[in-house]
Formats: structure tokens, sequence, C-alpha cells
């Protein structure tokens, strides 16, 4: 047996000042590309911890405008911690990640939701509600959040990272920029824009590298927007703390990147930068499970969720079907995206009836832990998602009563400095 | 305080026999008309029960081929119980439903899923899969579902109506039509189609109607196949006993009817006839808050999901987001049913490495308790949608291991007598 | 494959009416003893149900007084159905019973909880409260329960049967006897009494037996009041339907016995005749693991709970420790019934400020979903116990609040005809 | 609106270093008295932490032997953080304490489960096992914990204060120390002592006192090892971080004191020293109900459990009754506590057939999160409690099987240097 061993706390292999831009530290980046060297390496079975910066490098302020918001650089984003390598990790590997713990920095017990410009980030209902800047903050106080710019409710985070991934091959990086070139074609002046190429400005590598490689790396490298085969921004709530996630690796090392920590979410993320977004600090080990691959017919990360995720049994729940009945009443074929907007259109106004704004509820939903079920996608035209409302985050009892709901007066959240809404 | 009033059974407001056509029977009906008499009304508060044929009104058998599911009139379905009128229901009015129980008959303990031919009924992977008939019978032990077309799982269910909803009015009939005509339009030959229009072939009123009042529903009734904003066919699994539904009112009574018993089913019931499909017995009581339409926003249903559904706390949780990496490889922008697909044949693809045919693993994720979560729905050009798999039903473990996942035989499900799959 | 064998309901082995005395039924018993023969039989693996009165047989009525409870002749339970003999099972064998089901009658969708008195039956606070007999009538509302005599509630049953057990051998018995016959020596005329011995009047066996034989198991015939090693009349909520439990087999055949059926229990069972106890019918399966007493380690059963139990998440936990400090303030020695009492109390005080009279509390705990666990029982001399009070099954918000609790008026629960309390 | 003023981290109201014995550091005291003064204060809604030496005080060392465990002084014991005075309350007002968070120091990843020995501790199977000491050491690896004393289980933490109350007030002192001795006199001799009365030696008040104040405080002062009506040591599992808890006020301030952290424990604590033992830091808020003791008839702290412990819905359920099979087969009287270990011993019979050592299985049961229910204590004379061992922890399947159970290795816990078990 070993002796004492463990006594030793668990080594930081990315060290970050959540205060600081993320382009003046060391252990970021914002692109994927397999050349991107590892910034550390771990032996299967170590424990470690990374340390991230939220998503945008420090750009948003612990404040009552949301200017910050208005103004952000999105070519900066998201800012990743790593690339961690896992030695012995080859092509065609399983690469085994246990996300052991995910908390707020000690010193920073705060993060915020946003809802972005339709110019600038939009979010899913930019065009709906034409959307205007809008944040609020959210207090850490312990494992519950809080927000001075939503009161009336608080709830446990299921707190997870937005971001996690393995590096793609090089084959796998010119798949995915052909083909969203190819969406973007379809449209190259949508907005907002109905993909994002490689972008040279805002690319950052927070290691000292060779100009030829660092200028391949920039002009070559994946947007960290979406969710790809390889994990990334797949923004799925549970996927959190005591989650077991097993990736497909496609370079040697694997090469797993982390950041966009989340102190919660609501599934869907509806605002966009729907979550609460933190700086923190993230535990993880790992293993390898060689050829796993094709063991287990991997197209795509699959996980084993965490034991200990919130439970508020008690939910109301709102449907929607794939018809825009909030808009212009079109009918749409088996689209549960449509769907789940007007589920979350409904939700929404109902919120509004117990005297929240709609950019309150907006944020709120987004943060909360809202589930979100596809309800049929069979039943033709109409797909139906549904989405549901946890009643034990609520300080007031907002359930549907014969009288009619009772509204009171939550203010507003944090808006433009010119008070436009 | 009344004395012994409790001691008389809760009255059977519609009663069938599961085993004779649908057709044969007195009050079913198959379309959506205001004009659909009410078959029997009750009282605000009065706990009652009615009894349901299965979907298809008896055409499928408890045998091993799926002959039947390849012939199956389509034009009759659904055949729904009711109308049930509650008094004092206007429109604009709240219809409180309480779904207290839904039980299969006991002299028919069984039920079954299907896959549909691609050019009679088809199912979320029709095409792909260019699917044929073939089907699973479903054994009720209890509250539990076994299979001999799909050995090594058991299962709790969460039984519900697959369809509920309030008749509908002159006016937002003439909606519905207008809309799905309108797409319909869009490509009429479409296989399977994009809608369904009225359909005098097969439609079913089993009351005695006076000829023109007939002739006029049949013409011009919707049919059953997508949920609206009535409720209707939402097949939204955790809609399930135990549950309170809210529901707008459209026309005096309110007209309340249900059909399409499930005894269980996933999230999504990929297959079309992805439910256990079941007769039975479902028990209600309902009351009205008047005006509650406009008190709680209602566009659609809200509900307040049961107490006891079934709990499977350990789950292997399978992404999927908004590109054809199962098939052409086409890039979708932020499209939460391509998403849906993807997971879901990653979860078939799993299936199949630990034994199970394609429609069985079609099957089976048709219609047990599996959840689909919507992940993300901002990171464009990705929508992100994940499928769970509760562990607990299957007899073996199969989680992902390091020697691989072990490959058993299970035969196969019920397929034509032609022998084409 | 075999061909519509499904289709065939499931066998129902014993018949009974539950309106009728349960001693002019056949297929009924209320003794514990070896020679009791199978009242019939069944193949490992197959789905069969059984009927079974209420424990008392009939004796309790749907009405609003007490005098029923008063006047009940307790020598005649519990009437158990059965025996059941298993093909196979033999000595040292473990009998795997599935719960598949516990429903009511269709025709009697009603039972009752009853606080006993002192001198007839008593409970967990006869003697603190001086009880007399009061009880409350529950309506069976689907999967709910509410009671006229209990308003304010509505909670979803955890179904169980209070009662299953397999036969004792004759050494087994004998065992039973000699210790709890040592026990009643201690106070024979304690009251209530310590413990039950063997009781010729009452007794009853609904076969045709020998004289000699039926003599003999009304003498030596263990009461079927406690539970023991075989199980018996535990009256643990959570091995409610859905469960699986493994039984030790004491005799060929191993003659399981089956009854005392409950819609719903709270942990503890407080006031004995604590449950919602029901007439109705258990639908159960079984098999047979040769020598699993010896490769369990059995001693008593064991069993997997049922994935169905109902969820309530919110809950108000209240503390008790082994002090009295709701009598003469007496130090117990690290004694858990002490403490499970004092935690019992605190709500019943707690319920007595939202406005239920004791006895309403008395009967609320007993028979709604509470939980109780054992906090620690090292930490001398206070053992700590808690028991949990499900805030979901409240019409109303019970929680603590600044502005104190509000008093509503519950009325009573129903009680003596003399108007004794 | 308040600018940025949440960017301040929450203060740290009890530094300590977990490594340094506790009797060298300020703020930390081991007796119950209201004449030690608060160490601190804060106003209501203040976030704050207070950070805890583990339970001994650093008298136990992660190391393979349990030499440290034998020889402890139990005179010292529990170390507790605090008084912490909160501004405005008074006696007879009720303290509501948000438990925010419990976790470990970041230097001191592990923590440790203990079997005392017979003469210096004791347990619950302190005389049937005629305990020596053992021990194990559990890594904490984010909210999970492993032990290589216990090989193949791994659980996430429901941590928790095992010790949390408001000081007593002179009289209600008096009382415990009355009733106490009362119970000690019973038989002084008694190993395990019935009771602890107070004890000069080895108290300790980690402030500059008044001599004369802090020998009366070190003769008078409870003893911290029982829970009592202010709460203290009631080691309740579920009163975990994320719980809202509401106790009495005794005196000015109510002078909270906290320690004894937990990372994870099973109901009951079998083992004494029985949950895994740490040192780290709690969040707390507080605030204050005028009256609430009268308001909601508090004779002892009542709480809101947290919505974040840990979910394992598969269990295996182990039974027990007041009977001591295990042992001569004495018979009790509705003895809780006896059925509770009856339930334990066959859990550990069971554990052992597994593969682990009796002293293992002891140990694991103590910290894992087993659930323990009363089943009923009215079944005269048997009380039934249950013991819920979750599947999710173990690494191997440990269902019943046909075949028996797989009997592995897992070598032994930490035992004495001299080999003694």
């Amino acid at each position: 047996m070993a002796t004492q061993a463990n006594s030793v706390p668990h080594p930081i292999l990315v060290e970050v000042d959540p205060f600081l831009p993320a382009d003046q530290q060391k252990g970021l980046h914002n692109r994927w590309h397999p050349d991107i060297p590892a910034y550390a390496s771990v032996k299967p079975g170590q424990v470690f911890k990374v340390q991230c910066v939220d998503w945008t490098g420090a750009q948003i302020g612990n404040n009552d405008f949301s200017d910050d918001i208005k103004n952000i650089d999105l070519t900066k984003i998201h800012n990743l911690s790593g690339p961690i390598a896992v030695e012995g990790a080859e092509p065609g590997d399983c690469l085994v990640v246990d996300i052991l713990d995910v908390t707020p920095f000690e010193k920073m017990p705060w993060g915020y939701t946003g809802i972005f410009e339709l110019e600038n980030g939009g979010g899913l209902f930019a065009r709906e509600f034409n959307s205007k800047a809008a944040k609020a903050i959210w207090d850490f106080k312990g494992i519950y959040a809080t927000s001075r710019h939503i009161p009336g409710v608080r709830f446990a985070g299921v707190s997870h990272p937005g971001l996690i991934g393995t590096a793609p091959s090089a084959e796998l990086l010119a798949t995915w920029n052909e083909r969203e070139r190819g969406l973007i074609a379809q449209d190259p002046s949508a907005v907002p824009a109905l993909a994002f190429a490689p972008e040279i400005k805002g690319a950052y590598i927070g290691q000292d590298l060779d100009p030829a490689v660092e200028k391949k790396i920039k002009s070559e490298g994946a947007r960290t927007i979406p969710g790809r085969e390889h994990g990334g921004n797949c923004d799925i709530k549970n996927l959190s703390r005591g989650s077991r996630c097993y990736f497909p690796v496609f370079i040697g090392g694997a090469n797993l990147s982390v950041g966009d920590l989340h102190f919660s979410q609501g599934d869907g993320e509806m605002s966009f930068c729907g979550a609460i977004e933190m700086a923190g600090i993230i535990t993880l080990s790992t293993s390898i499970i060689k050829g796993g691959v094709e063991k287990f017919a991997l197209k795509q990360p699959i996980f084993l969720p965490s034991p200990v995720d919130p439970m508020y049994s008690a939910k109301l729940i709102f449907e929607g079907i794939s018809v825009d009945y909030h808009g212009d009443g079109k009918q749409y074929n088996m689209d549960a995206t449509v769907a789940y907007k007007q589920a979350a259109l409904n939700t929404i106004a109902y919120l509004m009836k117990i005297g929240y704004t709609r950019e309150q509820a907006y944020l709120l939903l987004s943060a909360a832990p809202v589930e979100s079920h596809v309800g049929a996608v069979v039943d033709s035209p109409n797909a139906c998602v549904t989405l549901a409302l946890p009643l034990g985050i609520f300080e007031h009892d907002i359930l549907p009563k014969e009288e009619g709901l009772k509204k009171l007066d939550f203010g507003q959240c944090a808006i433009r400095s010119d008070g436009v809404v």
C-alpha cells in the first residue's frame, strides 16, 4: 500500500487569472486545430485540475449595465484551457474522462447570463425579440445561485463544462470546414450568421509557437461555437460534475481542451449566452480504452450522467409544436427546433403573467435547470417538444390557480446604459 | 359528511370491446370537429372512466408476423373515445383534467410496437432504413412489459394517453386545415406525406347523426395524426397517469376526447407506432377555471407531471448534432430534429454492438422509457440533442468496458411472412 | 416462438369477495403453520393473481363512525390468501417473488386507516394519547387517495402487501413460539400485550382439513402480527408493486401467503392500523434459486425496490432523539424507537399548528408516504431518527414562514358515535 | 442596485489549519456551554465561511495502520468552530441556517472512517465484534470518494456537518446534565459508557477567557457526543449542503457552532466514527424568525433537505427485526435499534459473500450513502427496519444471481500494526 501518497493536492495543469484578458495568458486557445501542441500532459489515472477563464475571457463585468455584452468581441471566443495530452492515447481509442468537479473561483463568486444583440451574437429569439443587449449577474452562495437582476428565484447549480472535446485530426478538421462553408454559402449575409468560418482575427493560441505553425492554426482552425463529432461546445447541462464521458480520439495524445464553464444552464441554453457563465476550476481524470471507437461505434461522445444533479420533482410543463403560433402561424414540417421555440415562448408568456419582464424570463429559462424533452417527432407535420419549469426554484407559488396568477414586481434585469431594450 | 357515497365504483362513460373493430362500436370517433356531439357528459369533480380501443381499432394481432402492420388501413386512425362534455365549460375557460390512471384491459394483457412501411405510415427512419413492416408484441406483467420479440429487457410502464384533447372551434379547425393544406401543397406527392388533409374514407363517428352533419364532419374533420393547440396526438410520455393537465376550451362543454393509450413510450416515439400501443381504461376527473386561457396565457396545454413515473437513475447518454454524419454528411442549420436522429442512430449502432438487430433496436428505443433532452439550440450551426438509455431495463450489463461489448443473440422481432426486412 | 399464448389473462389463484367476512371464504387463513396445505400451486415463471380481503376480513365499513374499529375482533386477523406452493422449491432455496402489481378491487375504490383503542390493538401512541377509536376513509381516485376525514391532502399510493411470507418449518415455528412466549412472560398482563401467543379463538383455515390437523394448526399456529425471518407482517412501504423479493424457503413448495394490502403507508405505520388498508388484487410471479439461503446468507428476505414509487422531492424533515422530551423527559440509551416517537410527535405538533386535530395528524402520518430514516445510532446516549413530510401532498403551502403558519379548519376524522376522543 | 458588491469573496469567520492539533488553534471549542463567548458575529443575510478541523483535531493520519485510532484521546472531541453569534437572535426565536456548501480543504483531499476499540469509543457492534481498531482512508476525487483500503467502490459524497447546533441556555444545560447523569448512574462501569458526563480533562475553549469562566465552562459543559434539542451531533446524512435548517434559539445571539464535517455517511453511522470524517470548509447564511419556537412548535430542529443529494435509484434492501437472530436469538419488544442492527448484520454477511472482510463491510456501510428506513414499529413484538445498499457504488455487479455471488479478493482495511483484528 502506498502511504500518504494521497495527501498531495491534485496538480493544477493550467493556471489562469479570471480577471485578466484571456489573450494575455498561457495555456488558453480559442480555435480547434490538430497542430496546437499539448500544453501539458498526464498519465491515465491521474487526478488533475484545470483552471478556466469565462468563455469571453473577462470581457463581462459584475455591474448593472449590459454595454459590455453589446460591445463584446466574439472573434475571441471561446477561451479554452489546454490542450492536455493523455499519454498513450492514439487515434481510434476512446478517451474516458471523469468530470470530477466543477467549481467557481473562491475569489470570483459570481457569473452572468446574457442576451446578445441581434447583430452581435444573437440567440434563439434574437429575431423575434429584435434583441438588445441585456444581462443578469448571478451570485454564487455555495451550491445556489441568486440574482439581483432576477429576484424571486434561487436554484442549485448543475455545474458543467459547456465545452469539452478532443482535438480533431487534419482530415476531420477539413470536413468541418468544408461542410460549414457550404452552409454559409447558402446565405453569406445572414444575420445572425448561419455558421462561422475560420477567422484569423481574434484567434489566440497561448503558447510559444513557430510563426508558420501559428499562422496555419489561425487560418485553418475551426471556430469553437458549435459542438461536433469530438464533443466541443455541446452545452449539455447533464454532462455535469460527476459524469463520465467517452470521447473518440483523433490524434496522438487525444489533446483534450475544456472551457466555457457553466454554474447552471437550462436545456437549450436559449439566449445563446444562456448558461450562468463563469470562470472556474474543473477537476478531471482520464483512462484509455484501446480501439474504443470501433468497440462502441462512437461517432460522437457518449456519457454516464452524474448521480448528483439537482432534483426538483415538482414541475410545470409547457408544450410546443412545429407551428409558429406565436408568430405568423406558419406550419413547419416536423421541426423540433420550432416546437422547442413555441414551448419556450409559452413559458415566457406564463412568466410574464407572474411579473417577470420578457428579458428576465428569457434569461431565467436559459440559466435555470429547466428540462426540455423531445415529446414526439413522428406525428406529421407537428413535432412536439416540452419545457419543464421546476417549481422549487421559485420563492412564490406559481401554480395555476382558480383566481389566476399573482403578478409581482420583479424590476428588470441589467440593460444598456442608453436604456434601449 | 356523505356516508358510503364512495363505495360506488367510478362510472364508465364509454365502453368498448378491444377485440372488435372500432367502426362497429359506439362512442368512438377518428376525426376532430366541433360538430361531433358529446357522447356523454360529466359534472366537474366527478371521477369517471373511459374505455379505449387501441389506436388502430383492433387491426393488429398478438402473433409473430408483421403482415397486419404492412396492410394496416391508416385512414381509420386514431380511434378516440368521447367526446365527453364537461358541464359549464365555455370557450376561453381552462379545462383541468386529472389523468388518474391508465391501465390495460384485464383480458388483454399485451400491446405492440410497430415499424411501418415507408409507403404506409413510415416513421422517423422510414427513408434511411427503407422500412419494411416489423413489430414486437409486449406482454404486460403488472407494471412491467417484456417481449418475446426483444428478449433481454424488462421495464416499468409510464402509461399515458398518446392522444387527449378538447374539440376545436370551427375557426380553429379552419386554421388547421388551411395551414396543413399549405404544407401539403409544397410537395403533394411526398412519401411519407408531409401532412394529412381531411379524408372521408375511413372517417368514423360512432353516434347516430343527421346525415348532413355526418357528411360535414367527415369532409371537414381534421385528421388526428399531429398534436395541435388543443393537445391532441402529442405523444408526450410524461403526460402520464397521475398528471394534471390544463387544456384551453374552444367550444361549449369543452368536448374532451381521448385514445391511443400507451403502456410505455420513449421520448420521440421514433418508429411512429413507437409506443407500446394498447387498448385500455383511462380514469379521469375534471374541473374548470373560468377564463383560464387568458389567466395562464394558454396557447397550448400545460401540465403538472405525475409523481410516479419510473425512476432509472443510471443511464448511458448518446449525443447528436445537426449534421447527418450517419448519412451523406450534410450540414443542417440548428435543426433539432436532425440532431435527435443522429443521437438515435448512435444509440441504435450501440445496441447492435450488443446483439440486437436494427429493427429490434429501433423498436426498443421507441417503446422503452428513453429520455431525449434538447441540449442546446444556439450554437450555430449545430443543435445538440441527447438520448438517454436507462441501464436498469437491461438484464445484462451493457456499460462500455475495456474489453468491449459482449454480443449476444437476441433473435429477431416479428417480420413479414415473406421474410422481407 | 409461442403464438398468442400471452393473450390469455393471468390466472386468479385465490378469489374472494371483499365485502364478505373472511371466515366464510376459501383460500384464506390467519395463522402461520407448516401443516396448512397449499391452496394452489404454480410453476416458476407463471404470472398469477391472488385476491385478498382487507386485513380484518370486512370488519370495517365505509362510514363516518369508528365504532367498528372500537369493536373489532383482533383474534381474526390477518386474513391471508394462500398458501401458494411453487413447484420445485425446497428448504434452503431462495424463492424469488416479483410483486408485479397491487390494486384495489374495481368495486371497492376505498380503504381506511384506523386508530385502535388502547385496550384493543393500541398503536405507537396508544398510551401517550390514551387512544380512543378513530378512523379515516380514503377514496381511491386512480393512483391517488383523498379522504373526506382528512381534507387538504392528496397523494399517490405506494401500494404494497403489508404481509407476505413463506411458511415456517416446524422447527422455526417452535422457535418463534418459544421466544415470544418468553417475552410475554416478562409482563403477561401488559396493555397492549408485549406479544401474541397462539390462540385458537378466531383462528381460521379456509380449507377442508382433517380435524386433528386443523386443531394442531390452530393451537400451534403463530399469530400473524409481527414480521419474522420468513418475511410476514413487515409492513415495509417500499416492498411495493414492482419490487423483487428473495425469500428463504423452509418447507417443500415454499407455501407463500400474502395479504394485508396497503394502498399507501408511511414509514413506521404509526397508528398500527396505520396504512391505508384495502382489499385488492396482487399480481405475482416467482422463480427459484437452488440453495439461495446459503448463497446469499439469507436470514430474512432481501429485496430490490420498485422503480415506480412516488417521488416527492420537497420535504420538511423532523428530528427526534432518544429522550422523551414530549413526555416525562426520560433519558433512554440509544433507543431508536423512542427517537422515532419524538420525531413523530414533533411532526404531529407541527400539523396541529396548521389546523389538523391530533387524531387527523396521527392518521395522516401513518397513511401518507412519509419517510423515516435512522440518522445515527452511535452517539451515546441519543439515537437520532428523522421523519420527512412530503410537501407535495398538501393542497396548501405548509412551509415555515416568517409570519408563522396559517391555521385552517379541517374538521375531524371519524370518531366513535358516543363522541369520545 | 448594488454594484460589484458581490465580487467580494465570502468572509471566513473561523480559520484553522487542518494539520495542527485543535487545542493549539483559536475559534475552536469542544464543550457546550452558554458562557462560551461568541468568537465572531454576523448579520442575518450575510454569506460566510467557517473552517473546521476534523472531529478529532488532527489525531488521525493518512497512513496504513490504525494505531492512531486505537490510541485516540476522546476527551478532546468534537472540535467545533465558533460560536458564531447572529445579530438580533433572542431566546424563543428560530434561527434559519442555510448550509450552502461543505467542502474539503484543497490541501487535504482525504478523510477517514474508523472502527474504534471496544474499550475506547466502541461503535454499534463493538461488543458483538469485540472491535479492534481499524480504519479506511478515503481519497477525494472531486465529488467522489474511493479508498485503497476498500477497493471496488466509488461513490458521490452527500457532504454535511455531522454536528451543528445553537448554544444551550443554562437551564437547558442543567437538564441535559441531570438526565444523562441519571442514565450513567444505572451502570457507571458500563463499557462502552452509557453516556458521558462533563469532563474537565481534554476540555478546550480556544479563546482568551477569564479563568473562572473557563473553569465553569469546562466543569459544567456538556459533552458533544449526543445530539440534543439544539441539534448538535445528530449525524443526519441528509442535513447536507443545500439544506435549510430551523434551530431553536436558547440564548442571545443564538451562538451557532459547527464541526465534525463528513464527506459522506450512511444512515446510522454504524461504526461510530462511521462517516468519512474530514476537515473542511462550510459555507453558511442565516436569518431569524422572531418567536419561531412557538410558531413552529419547535422542540428540536427541523429542516428542508437539499435538492442535490446523490441519486442511486437501484438498491438492494436488507430487512431486520427486533430479534437478535445473529446472536443469542433474544426476543426484544419493538426495539428499532435491534432491528437496525439485524439489517446491518444481514448486509455485512452479504458483503462478506462477495469478498469484503467484516471490517471492510462495517466501514463501508458506515461511510457509503446507504439508507435505513424504519419499516414498521407497531407489529408487536417486532419492529422492522431496512437498510438499502446502493448498487451504483460498486464496480462489480453484486445482484443475487442464480449461480450465487462471485467472491473477489479486496484485501483488508488498515489494521493495528500488531496485526490484531
